[in-house]
């Protein structure tokens, strides 16, 4: 599991930072590829990664803005005539499945695979399968804004197949009742306990990415024990006040939601064109008493969510 | 008079060539720019170049396929956040206000200046001024797609100051009679007839910009002596059934047209990702012996249209 920055800026494109997007990269846990928010020319920004469009399996858009939403009918076609056939899920606010039909429909672009819209209208779980559960809460944006919850399930301990083997005991039928945690009874009277041969289930992760906000609650709500918590930091120490009145949060504000929350890891996105260089880093120094795990991302960054312990 | 090439590729963007714009350089005409299709990341390729976005004056669209106009709602957010106030007309097929509108609506975007939509139902003038007139024709492709005529008025002979002022005729409003053509009778009797004193004219350049289509005679027709034609080579030479199919051209195609209208250059663009380096270059070398001075463009190509003569 592994979080691409695609796009790390706020409002405009810049030649330092394009727009908002973020690729939850889920190959090994079911060769597909999340994506949150996807702003103009996010296809542009796939095009220098490893990601193929075809395995983009979902996409969670935060808010209508156009920086989090214009690069959408672009890369719903693009993925189409890369040869994309898989389905492919939208969920966002109201309005966003009206924006993608008639970009669609003027454009005349048929694409070549069942695409789904979930519109959300309010807070909780809105998707949830063997693997992962993602849940969704309305976040204080000046337009109707969601911030999600990526929920792994936990994996259960995996038999120990070479501690069997060296017993001697034969691969077959015998290994799926020990794997269910059944007692075996073998033809020379031994008995053995599948739970004596299961190793340490490992905890799932929980990966938090947050749109566009001012410092609120159901941020924290999202971000309880979350591995890494993305939020955006679009103003720095100092200018709360700014960040109160266009809508945003503060470097600080964001490492106090972080801390409230006990995330483990917190990644600044969403960074002004103000803040290039020395002062975008500026943005992560100015916390690191109120949470330390901070980190400013820039566009194209990759960072490994790694299993707890 | 300048066209710098913003986006040279068809289709979807490739790490080569963007997606299509192109943008006419009035600076010293008019101070404006105005732009001919705006594909994805058209405002990331303003970017790279010299051009305020606030100095778009017309939009021309050729067709509504996404490739050509996925790029306008972000370019048009942009041009507002960055001061620009005056007012842009948009020109196009039907169908380009409601695009642009929705987007804008979704996204909650108020522009900071008015923005006017001219849908184009048929062929003739469609703009016309004290400097330039601007004329579209129909095409031949798979949806309705328009090409445009971009006329400079002849540039009226200068007054030859320094011939008058060798005279020891002193300035004022007499200037203004000479260069108005009339005769004038100087106080010491002589006589001077404003004609003798009046250069050349400049005959105003021309201009055709194509969007996608396959060979036709509107093409020919819009690009009547133009000083540069700028037409598709989605195909190579050899390739016109292809071409057919899909309602594009080849690159002897678009020689074809230059050639029949008598343009003096060509500059093909909209090359398809299939030919990369050499092979695109091998579209114009393909077609030097039906029209000569026929170049392909990439993307940031700068071309002058210098005054004939
Ligand atoms: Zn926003
Ligand atoms: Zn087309």
């Amino acid at each position: 599991m592994q979080i691409e920055f695609l796009g790390t800026g706020a409002g405009s494109p810049s030649k330092q930072r394009n727009v908002t997007s973020t690729a939850l990269k889920l190959l090994e846990e079911r060769n597909a590829i999340w994506m949150f928010d996807v702003g103009e020319a996010t296809q542009h920004q796939v095009l220098k990664t490893t990601i193929r469009p075809r395995k983009i399996e979902k996409i969670f858009i935060t808010h209508l803005h156009g920086d989090h939403i214009f690069g959408l009918p672009g890369l719903l076609s693009s993925r189409s005539h890369q040869g994309g056939n898989g389905p492919l899920t939208i969920y966002g606010p109201k309005g966003i499945e009206d924006f993608v039909k008639i970009s669609l429909k003027v454009s005349e672009t048929k694409l070549g695979y069942p695409l789904k819209f979930v519109e959300l209208t309010d807070g909780g779980v809105i998707f949830n399968d063997k693997t992962f559960t993602v849940s969704c809460e309305k976040l204080d944006h000046k337009i109707e804004c969601f911030g999600y919850r990526i929920v792994e399930h936990d994996h259960p301990g995996e038999l120990q197949v070479d501690k069997l083997k060296a017993l001697n005991i034969p691969s077959g039928p015998i290994y799926g009742q020990l794997k269910a945690g059944k007692t075996v009874n073998l033809e020379d009277g031994t008995s053995i306990d599948g739970k004596d041969y299961i190793g340490k289930p490992q905890q799932g992760r929980v990966v938090t990415i947050l749109g566009d906000t001012r410092k609120s609650n159901a941020s924290v709500k999202l971000a309880e024990n979350a591995d890494v918590l993305v939020h955006e930091s679009t103003f720095a120490k100092g200018e709360g006040r700014m960040a109160r009145n266009y809508y945003h949060s503060t470097s600080v504000q964001a490492a106090q939601v972080a801390q409230k929350a006990g995330a483990k890891k917190l990644l600044l996105t969403h960074i002004s064109a103000r803040y290039t260089g020395k002062a975008a880093y500026e943005l992560a120094y100015q916390v690191k008493d109120i949470f330390a795990n901070t980190r400013v991302v820039n566009d194209l960054d990759v960072i490994d969510v790694p299993f707890k312990g």
